[in-house]
């Protein structure tokens, strides 16, 4: 059964387009060498360039796309959304995370509260906080300034951050090194307590609840450690948190309290509190300030740039397209920019935790397969390793990004006639290129091509701070789109709580036992309690 | 049309058990409450534990996957090829990466010579160079000691080398800080030359053929650089590659050059020179040794061990029975253990490139998917990001890594009760059987968990040299098993042929522009052309 959203005129003619796009007329190699597919295929808008020129589409299909958007009216969704409309249904909660960046002066209003006067209060902390650690006028116990900065969080907690820190980090010249105590692996806190000193150390620990058990696990680990050296924790410890948690508790002392808000998710949380203080101090407020200034652009554009060169729906459009009508499982992120190494891993959680749905709004079964799978690595490592399956195995549809000016433009030497940066970008131009036009070798079946592998490419003019809040804005917009389209919620995240529910009750059974060495484990699961056996004989 | 060595009583018989499996009475949930399951599907082998008992199967589906296993003879085919056949066809070679951890003192002929003395030779000569640096025997132009090791090289030059290093990270206590360049990316030099003390530096260059072009141009660039600082190049630059090649030759001095084989692959080799140079410097020459045995041992257990309890085979035709049975296009690799974090990366080399194949040994069309997508971030941050999607979107088979001890076993601090090593082991206790079983909610149907998602566990009994070995060679043996049950190459690499040709003119269009600035592009594909517009007018 597919959720009646979809069961639309517009659906079934894109059925019929897709049947249509596999005749071998239609293979990549003939649509590339029409005249003007470039100019048709290709926009410019918040700031970034999209190609789609090898996409396996035509205008037919563009428009029907277009279509299906209007039909199921997404672009007002995304308005209702950015104007603080109740859009995550089940936790009966709007997304504002477009307003953490949103400087026009105009209200937001979140059930008849305007939130931007709480967002510029924040913003102000953030700006006065880093000031201060990075003037030395805020410092640790022993009056040290603090030179390592350390964010203990987990998944929306870090990743965006952690994407931003290291595309931004030739411009870290504060003097502080950032570190992420993400898992609650030992193995990661050793690791990092190693490497910091820690009467110049200063733990940012981020949770929304402040209960996220790693979260909560790690924060306890930093204040022993903190009282062995001793140091006085609520010295070295900040708390990015809801207003009212746990954290935001005077029994907690810490030395600030930043608040998040209940209308940001976790993994579109960047542009908060949750971003804004560990980039402040590493990259200064300043430089944080332009990032969401980026944002802020790209965010406008997704809202009110027309559907035919409108950045974020067309590639949510064309992701669709490749997903369910074309049946691609997956999709490959591929940065032609090392300090971009971090997107894939930011965007795999903000689109597959987004979209990995089952059920619409109205709780009914979707009925097709929502998300796919996202992964990558930067280009050209990614050429040396999984392309050869994108090439001539199973076919993967690619996000290419390019960065047409380096951070690093001083170097000039050639190789082959080319700079390191040209030879970048030959690879970059060839790749989409050779999978999309493939090549023919009849004699040497091992060396044939089949192409027909679709493919886009988006453009940033450089590395700077604004350039990277469009990018991440523009994969934000892009991903609420997709679950426009397929009525889904992207915001709440429900298929992570059985594994968190059983890991407790396991959770309760190793602590029985660390009471009682006798104890004999009964989780009612016979496998659970052979893993507690090979754990606990082997302590 | 299929390959016919896959169009056996056996392959049909799987087809029909697949569709048995299906039945709601084989769901997991049900399979898993089977008396003695956790005993009847794992087992231990070469120095490693393998629960496969959250996986798809019965007993039925693993005897047919053993008889299809025997009917293609894939077991000699193993033996074969570490006895030295030309396994690799369509390069006329043999694949003995196995060689390079043979201690048993037996010779191993490839095309009737005996590789075992050449493979002796440069493990002495590794281990004598790494002596010599780490006692400041062999130092600097300047006298200083080396105190920095730059990998250059790409691929499957570097990724198995950087596991391997992440993994045993605690263990490198020699004062040197290894780095990896790798992309042609000149961010990635203009970073690493920041990091390091030029006069305290040597260069790694790594490439069989050394004319990789980006380990070239990043070669050049190293040597720019040194002459820059006032230093001799080949004071400060070692090379690692074929015997012959433009880098085995006098006119390219270096302070010493190891020599690799045709007859071990780039993604096969981090137990030859290409892993062992940088590791003994890292690790010491030791600690590569023990990881060589350990990886020596799993090789053994691999060609002998039965069908019944061979752990790379079982994890071969379980890869097998996802992909082509059932129809599961990824896999997710999850170690829950941050120092393997980098295992992904790697695995997505070793297997997607090795496995990502479209025609048999013999040049047919193998007619099935090959390879699957290999992804995957350390638990529990996997948990917090594409998780939501492994539990109530598309499912995705996991290899579940666990770790018995960590490295760092100091912090007993407990939160809920039990350390942080415990709470990492209830969630990698968790996960599987929250993925097998599912959990049914028809109130809130965004609650609702299908379950059915299979999954195995790998176990380790720590974080030692010896089990990272076996864990490296057992994804080769299980990657070169699955090829050898398709009948596909899994050695040669024909794939990432075409981009690097047509990367290649557009070089030459670049180098051509650089000399001449009035010249206009003409690549003969327009798209190219514009992109050439666009790097070219903003440089």
């Amino acid at each position: 059964m597919t959720a009646s959203s979809l069961q639309t005129k517009t659906w079934k003619k894109l059925e019929a387009s897709a049947e249509r796009m596999a005749l071998p007329e239609n293979h990549l190699k003939h649509l590339v060498s029409q005249k003007d597919r470039f100019s048709g295929f290709s926009c410019s808008g918040g700031g970034l360039f999209l190609d789609y020129s090898r996409q396996r589409v035509d205008h037919d299909v563009m428009r029907l796309l277009r279509e299906l958007a209007e039909e199921l009216d997404v672009r007002q969704i995304f308005s209702d959304t950015v104007n603080g409309a109740v859009i995550n249904r089940t936790e009966n909660r709007a997304a504002l995370h477009t307003a953490a960046r949103d400087f026009s002066g105009r209200p937001v209003y979140a059930e008849g509260t305007d939130v931007m006067p709480e967002i510029r209060r924040v913003r102000e902390e953030i700006r006065d906080f880093s000031d201060q650690v990075l003037k030395a006028k805020l410092v640790g116990t022993t009056g040290k300034p603090f030179r390592h900065a350390v964010v203990i969080g987990i998944g929306g907690s870090y990743l965006g951050t952690q994407f931003v820190a290291s595309a931004l980090q030739s411009m870290a010249d504060n003097g502080i090194e950032l570190h992420f105590l993400s898992n609650v692996d030992i193995d990661c806190f050793g690791t990092i307590v190693e490497q910091v000193d820690p009467e110049a150390t200063l733990w940012i620990v981020i949770s929304k609840s402040y209960t996220t058990t790693e979260t909560s696990a790690n924060e306890n680990l930093a204040k022993n450690f903190l009282l062995r050296c001793g140091l006085t924790p609520e010295d070295h410890m900040i708390a990015i948190t809801s207003k009212g948690s746990p954290g935001d508790d005077p029994s907690n002392p810490v030395r600030q309290v930043f608040h998040m808000f209940d209308f940001i998710g976790g993994r579109f949380s960047v542009s908060s509190a949750v971003g804004g203080v560990p980039l402040s101090l590493y990259l200064g407020y300043d430089c944080f300030e332009k990032f969401l200034k980026g944002a802020e652009e790209m965010d406008r554009h997704a809202q009110s740039a027309p559907a035919e060169s409108n950045l974020p729906l067309i590639s949510a459009l064309i992701s669709i397209w490749n997903n369910n009508f074309l049946g691609y499982p997956a999709c490959g992120i591929i940065p032609y920019s090392t300090p971009l190494s971090r997107l894939p891993a930011h965007i795999q959680q903000l689109y597959m935790e987004s979209t990995g749905k089952a059920v619409t709004q109205k709780g009914e079964p979707v009925g097709i397969d929502t998300g796919v799978i996202m992964f990558g690595e930067p280009g050209t490592n990614a050429q040396h390793s999984f392309f050869q399956l994108a090439h001539q195995g199973r076919p993967v549809p690619m996000d290419f990004l390019g960065v047409v000016r380096p951070h690093h433009s001083g170097y000039k030497n050639a190789s082959k006639g080319v700079t390191n940066h040209q030879e970048l970008w030959a690879n970059l131009i060839a790749q989409p290129q050779a999978l999309a036009c493939g090549s023919t070798n009849e004699a040497q079946p091992a060396r044939n091509f089949p192409g027909n592998r679709p493919s886009s490419v988006i453009l940033l003019s450089s590395l700077s701070p604004e350039n990277i809040g469009r990018l991440l804005a523009f994969y934000e917009a892009r991903t609420v789109y997709e679950a426009f389209i397929w009525d889904i919620n992207p915001f709440d995240q429900y298929g992570v709580e059985l594994g968190k529910t059983m890991a407790s009750g396991i959770r309760e059974q190793m602590a029985d036992r660390n009471n009682d060495p006798c104890r004999s484990f009964d989780t009612g699961e016979p496998i659970a309690d052979a893993y507690l056996e090979i754990l606990f004989s082997n302590l």
